[in-house]
């Protein structure tokens, strides 16, 4: 999820408080829409059932294609046609074991999480005395001299995901180009009790792949007061962590085919994969179930749409993106028919609406640049309509910004894209820790969102024009 | 730390808007106090060192005998005299390896701690199926047939710690008497990050010892999500746990001796062990270092006054409560001139103010009764009068309540109690779990804490005449 919180309110002063005829035209079907979200259990059982029968799913393990299994039966319960699982080949990172322990001026274990793609360390570890930067610029200044031979220890004060995370994907391979032997970053999160977190870090080419892994909030800390008040800290990281070959998984596909366009598309979705840790019930499993139930209560209403609604789980987000890619390139020259694709990709918390796209931001870690061009004048006050008919549960506010990263491929080519925007309270708390599970879910912000997915995507699918042919 | 934040505002209805010729005379004093204690950074070296030099320390552990020779070092530094560290017999529990792994209907690591006080498992473990209560007429419901041979987890709803402690210290023995194998109970607490809390545990006389572990609230919440929904749930516990002969431990002791009654003796701290995760720092890091700066700017502010102030370190409150027997024992009749006994042990968040002179509430765990008579309502008026002189820094409000632990033996004779109160905001976010550590201290609360104590100790001491006295 891409913060893009702070443009919103600019975008509600365009909501109109007056409904306009379109309003008025789909205000039935929404009304019903939203009631049956609010209503509906079987969505709620879905995710409970991803969480604690399946649990985590991280690319390469055999809980992922269990879920991929149940999921695409699941689609097929809830009446989709053409539910497939089409072939995509996924990184395998195996985390093995893994520990920190602060050797000097105390012995102390660390609490530690590995950063998804590190490599290991050697059998007995990597032990070093630390060294301490809060940024980048501080790292340089410490200089060669400082570093080489030494553990850095990135701790930077928490400005939000987008401007943090900088050092949980690139803190590695900056930290090895001055001779570090291995890196530890402070979890991404403001909020922490013990909790490390971890995530996809990245290496540059042509750099020497160190060890990466996270520290909890509380242990950067302590590291920083010990060397910053002149206590050499002494650190073992011992990591098992290594890349297998790549495995076999799949993408889950579900339509309702369109009456009269069956061949123009409105694709949502979210990832199926997760990490290693917790039950990926905000990242992503209430994305994918939400989307899922929003066509599984079209379906139950008996609303057809005049275009297809498609329904994708994209694998591999979370430490490669090869399920977004994947899917890209499987649809080929018919991408020009897809006329909105929607992720949700930030849990399930209170939605707020929907951001629309945007482009040409830089998605953290991925440094892929989607070059989506803005939508219409015509198009943004359209997709502010529609959120009109949210206006009773909240979440129809309409801002600028909506690629995520599996539909960022699709975007970059010019399909209008959105994502599912919420409050995101407590989002960064619980993403890729072992506490990102089912209990974090409350029931009604979930129906809430399960509400916004199917009342958006059954107006793009029905209107009679699209938000391209909108000039 | 109890709370009786119920009763508080209560009593802050008894506290008049004017100052008092009382108040007026010890203003002066009070101030310089204040604006010393408010400008003290000795006191958060001084915690900080204990939390990152030391760490954790509970009875038995070297670290406790390292904090304990630290402590009568820091207390010389302060110029306290006659330091001394009077032997006391502990307890001494040891943790061991412990794990707990979720069996079916998926295999899943558990996010655990072992009770404090607990026996271990065999080698291997000890494997069943759970049965869920969520409070102790849910155990008997289940009764003999449901409970026997298995594990019961306690999952009870967070109603505050005095209310839902009861689960963690007796829960064991309760199910032990249908014939339950091992105890889960969900960790107390009413906010959780997979954050597991420990803390003691009591076997009744006369049951059978079964091991006890408490759960993150998470992990409690998935196992009763499954077995509710009729989903078969098996866990192995094994823990190591066992215990070691009783050790060698000591009280931490230091005065400044009164200018005209050094017999008659205010005396306050906190308790000096800790649990053997994190870093003690609210508990009761905060209390024994607040305490002793409270003294230290006393005495740097060459403020003698009238009776003599005793600091107290005392040792083993987690899991026996032998220091603060020991000091009443090592008292003899010299307890009948203990005319206060101060506890700090709830943490240092802002002030409020202070718990004072209740008496026959029993304490969680330790099921001691202390007999306290109510203060008269003239030591009540008085207590109320020195409170004001708080007012600037917002720590003034008298609530009735003031026993603690280990000043219980104190007041259980008569001695009038007085314990420090705070907002109480985080405490048991962080109560005796991995990230009770220095990070979670905010300087300026510590230091509101130091002021409020060394106003409240002062005036005591030197008044003219005694609690007991006023009628």
């Amino acid at each position: 999820m891409k913060n893009s919180l702070s443009l919103m309110f600019v975008a509600s002063a365009l909501v109109a408080a007056e409904p306009s005829g379109f309003t008025e035209k789909y205000k039935d079907p929404a009304d019903k829409l939203i009631a049956a979200a609010l209503s509906d259990q079987e969505g709620l059982q879905r995710l409970q059932y991803l969480c604690d029968r399946i649990g985590n799913r991280l690319s390469g393990s055999a809980s992922l294609e269990r879920a991929i299994t149940w999921a695409a039966d699941e689609m097929k319960k809830a009446g989709l046609e053409n539910v497939q699982t089409p072939a995509v080949k996924v990184p395998h990172w195996i985390r093995g074991k893994e520990s920190a322990v602060m050797l000097a001026p105390v012995e102390k274990p660390l609490t530690m999480i590995g950063l998804g793609m590190s490599v290991g360390t050697p059998k007995d570890g990597v032990a070093a005395d630390v060294v301490v930067a809060d940024d980048f610029d501080q790292l340089t200044a410490l200089g060669r001299d400082n570093v080489a031979g030494k553990i850095v220890l990135f701790n930077p004060e928490w400005k939000g995901y987008g401007q943090t995370v900088q050092y949980r994907t690139s803190g590695a391979s900056r930290a090895a180009q001055l001779g570090a032997v291995a890196v530890l970053v402070r979890s991404m999160t403001g909020h922490s009790l013990q909790t490390p977190h971890t995530g996809a870090m990245i290496y540059a080419e042509g750099v020497v792949k160190i060890p990466a892994a996270a520290l909890s909030v509380e242990d950067a800390a302590m590291i920083e007061r010990l060397v910053r008040s002149g206590v050499p800290v002494r650190v073992r990281l011992s990591m098992e962590a290594h890349q297998a070959a790549d495995a076999d998984s799949h993408n889950v596909i579900g339509e309702i085919r369109g009456r009269e366009k069956p061949d123009e598309v409105v694709v949502l979705g979210g990832h199926i994969d997760s990490w290693d840790i917790g039950q990926g019930a905000n990242d992503d499993g209430s994305g994918i179930i939400a989307t899922l139930q929003a066509v599984a209560l079209i379906k139950k209403l008996g609303l057809q749409p005049r275009r297809t609604i498609r329904v994708v789980f994209w694998v591999n987000e979370e430490n490669g993106t090869a399920g977004g890619r994947a899917y890209r390139a499987m649809l080929g020259d018919a991408m020009s028919k897809h006329v909105a694709a929607i992720e949700m990709d930030g849990g399930a918390e209170k939605p707020l609406g929907f951001g629309f796209g945007s482009g040409g931001q830089e998605r953290a870690g991925t440094r892929r640049r989607t070059r989506n061009p803005a939508p219409s004048a015509a198009a943004f006050a359209r997709v502010v309509e529609i959120g009109k008919l949210l206006q009773g549960i909240g979440g129809g506010v309409i801002s600028p910004g909506g690629d995520e990263a599996d539909t960022a491929p699709l975007l970059a080519e010019g399909v209008p894209g959105l994502a599912v925007r919420t409050v995101g309270t407590h989002y960064f708390d619980w993403h890729h820790t072992d506490a990102d599970s089912f209990d974090k879910i409350v029931p009604r912000e979930f129906q809430e969102n399960v509400a916004a997915l199917a009342v958006m995507t059954y107006v793009l699918a029905d209107m009679p024009e699209t938000l391209a042919e909108m000039k």
